[in-house]
């Protein structure tokens, strides 16, 4: 294949060599000494806790030997597996989520290259080694639980003519009357989502990956959000929005029930991979902060305080959408999010994995925030897209909601030690 | 004084007392659960570190008794004092920076109204505490060492009708042809400085504070910032900005040398106050990376992996001005930042308390980032003038950065339990 003048015609052929060669990373039983003195304190780094709202096993978690850095700087989440991390992982506090779109010149032989040093600077950035040509090395030092999710939108396989090979359900949703979405929101080649407990260690690799990709792709869109920061919140406990509502109380538990998330699939690409929905949602506090709180109330179906349905007294009680108060009105509104937000079929539930964003204020305006709103699940067409449709239909909550960017992409398997991300799709170098 | 239609006049006249009434935060000895469960991790929240690169002493740090948190999101920093907190307060994480322009109506009676309400927010909100018009409590429950600082700009004093009492040093910083300033981050009447180790609580207790003032002032601009989250470096560790550099490293130490940031002042709303510049600089990522680290190196004057001067081997190792190498060059280049940002006279440091910025990028951009500079000092016009005055005329750095905004502020001595922000200079209701 043709090696032109790029940055990386000059590395050394085998990366990864070098990353398991320096060592410097523990996993499982040896990282019992970081994790288990956070236990004492009654803190976690963010992979290493249940899934929010779940009792769910925590992810595989390491430390970094050595560094002396604090214990969320050192944890370590391995990249490697049969899903890609960032999914079932327990939300980190950080995300800087990019989409790409291809340059012209990028043909399949130039994606495969892209992929292989992709995945290369993955394995090194998780686990705290920086890239060879980083730099700012100093600042990969710190993971912090760093995952990289890489995903594949629809325009993706027209482009590389692979059109074949494009999954019948992977497109753009369709348009609702609730968007107003901006072109600088949408779409996409290609997505990467960076998780990290750290802010500037996010914000870092995702530029190292964008820079990696700068012959092949480039960035389209960044949006960047922010949970609870490590140890500021119970572990495991569920994140609170701007409108001051737990927001992800009733979330599938990846362990217990993965087939909800990651795909059984014929295409050896897809088999252990997932949808990813992103939607950037605007949420106009200014004008939610109108309303009292009962009527907040009715238009989740659950108490803001303590996310108690408004059928029972406990965040995770059940919530009762038969139950009618005195004058037979049902006590969740017939167009409260959450009765909106399912259907019968349990079959149809998703992960969601939303973050806060916050952005600086128009003229007139005291907040300009929302939620970077993603959600994985095995089966788009099943699971998200009637949800999607029912809410955009009716939903108190669209009354302070506007969606202003949305995106679709394919979720490729997880990879081992010496595989290739999207190796089966684009083949390997 | 007139009480017109505001929110705030249908409050019960003693917001303090129910606060102090309910209790539930206990300072000092109490405190030693938490710190001394996150000590055995090797943790400390950023109110209870000493600031970084001194050891010097730590705050005045508690815990909230009884929450389900974190042990980093109970953390509470005492906001009475003789100085305001936000200062010599080991830096949070997280920055919401918010300069307010006051409204037509806003006269001193007026101006006495909303110092009265800021203060008991400041009070509430420090201590986990809602406001009682809050629309989003619980917001407000993790303080996570929230601190808020209140200064006046030079504007501010005219539009009162007390031009008498503005201080003489108290004005805009002169241009610099370094300078390509923007309205919408120049200037302000008033400013809010609000730090926490979370991102939700720093962004709520921004917006309580930006809402209080609605009939009092509008914000003018907003600038947010991070460093590092709780946890990820060790405790006191100096923070990296977007270049790789530790910075931070030579800052006088608020314990030892309180003198250099806090004034003596025969007036008494500034005796125990201060002066702050903010300048929002613009940080060329991009261009940054196009040179290598020994050019890099030769522009700081020290070293990036390690924060070493180039005369030496550790951070903290005094740097060498006269040193000269083979060729009789000075080591430490006559255009070096670390050579230009100093003069021989040891009076003139300022305490620098910086946070990162991370926008959306430009459409051609990879990254669009730069660094929420903020300094305090005693005297503005003996210790930073002569600074940024020099850096201005020559300093290699400049090349990279660029100061997009600009504001100065005088900052009001602290208060105790019972006293308003601002009294001695407005009067009090
Ligand atoms: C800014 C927009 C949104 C906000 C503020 C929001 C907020 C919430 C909150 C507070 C809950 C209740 C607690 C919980 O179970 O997590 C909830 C539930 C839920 N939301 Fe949303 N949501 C938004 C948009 C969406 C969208 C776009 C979807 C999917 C298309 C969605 C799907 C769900 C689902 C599936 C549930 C759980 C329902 C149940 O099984 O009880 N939400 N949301
Ligand atoms: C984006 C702009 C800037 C960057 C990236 C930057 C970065 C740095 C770094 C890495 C150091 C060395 C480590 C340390 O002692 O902290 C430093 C030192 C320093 N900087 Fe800056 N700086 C910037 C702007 C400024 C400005 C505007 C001022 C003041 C007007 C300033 C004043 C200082 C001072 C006083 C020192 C310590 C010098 C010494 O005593 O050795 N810096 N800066």
């Amino acid at each position: 294949m043709t090696d032109t003048n790029e940055q990386s015609s000059t590395r050394p052929a085998s990366r990864r060599d070098v990353l398991i060669g320096a060592g410097g990373v523990t996993l499982g039983a040896a990282a019992a000494w970081g994790v288990g003195a956070l236990r004492a304190a009654g803190l976690q780094p963010a992979a290493d806790a249940p899934f929010p709202g779940t009792s769910g096993a925590p992810q595989s978690v390491g430390h970094k030997t050595g560094a002396g850095a604090g214990a969320f700087g050192d944890a370590v989440v391995d990249c490697h597996g049969v899903n890609q991390a960032g999914i079932a992982t327990s939300p980190q506090g950080f995300l800087v989520l990019t989409a790409f779109d291809l340059a012209a010149s990028t043909d399949l032989a130039r994606m495969r290259r892209l992929m292989r040093l992709w995945t290369e600077d993955i394995e090194r950035l998780t686990t705290g080694a920086a890239t060879i040509t980083d730099t700012e090395p100093e600042l990969a030092h710190l993971p912090a639980s760093l995952t990289v999710t890489v995903g594949f939108g629809p325009t993706l396989f027209d482009k590389l003519g692979i059109a074949d090979k494009r999954p019948s359900w992977l497109a753009q949703l369709p348009a609702y009357p609730i968007d107003q979405l901006r072109d600088e929101f949408t779409g996409g080649d290609l997505v990467v989502q960076v998780c990290s407990d750290d802010p500037i260690t996010a914000t870092h690799a995702a530029r190292v990956l964008a820079k990696e990709a700068k012959f092949f792709a480039t960035p389209r869109w960044t949006q960047q959000g922010s949970r609870n920061a490590p140890g500021v919140t119970a572990p495991g406990a569920t994140m609170r929005n701007h409108f001051g509502q737990l927001d992800g109380t009733r979330n599938p538990d990846p362990a217990e029930e993965p087939n909800l998330i990651f795909r059984k699939d014929s295409e050896r690409w897809l088999d252990g991979g997932s949808s990813m929905v992103v939607r950037r949602i605007h949420m106009d506090l200014d004008r939610w902060d109108e309303i009292d709180v009962p009527a907040r109330d009715i238009v989740l179906g659950r108490t803001q305080a303590t996310g108690a349905p408004l059928t029972g007294e406990k965040e995770f009680d059940e919530p009762d959408l038969e139950a009618r108060g005195e004058l037979g009105f049902p006590i969740i509104d017939v167009a409260a999010h959450i009765r909106r937000a399912r259907t019968d079929d349990g079959s149809q539930r998703i992960l969601r994995r939303p973050y806060n964003y916050v952005e600086i204020p128009d003229a007139g305006q005291i907040s300009n925030v929302g939620l970077v709103f993603i959600a994985f699940q095995a089966d788009l067409q099943h699971q998200y897209l009637p949800l999607q449709a029912q809410l955009a239909e009716l939903d108190l909550l669209n009354q302070w909601t506007t969606p202003i960017g949305s995106a679709v992409f394919a979720i490729p398997r997880g990879f081992a030690p010496g595989e290739v991300l999207g190796e089966d799709l684009f083949g390997r170098e």
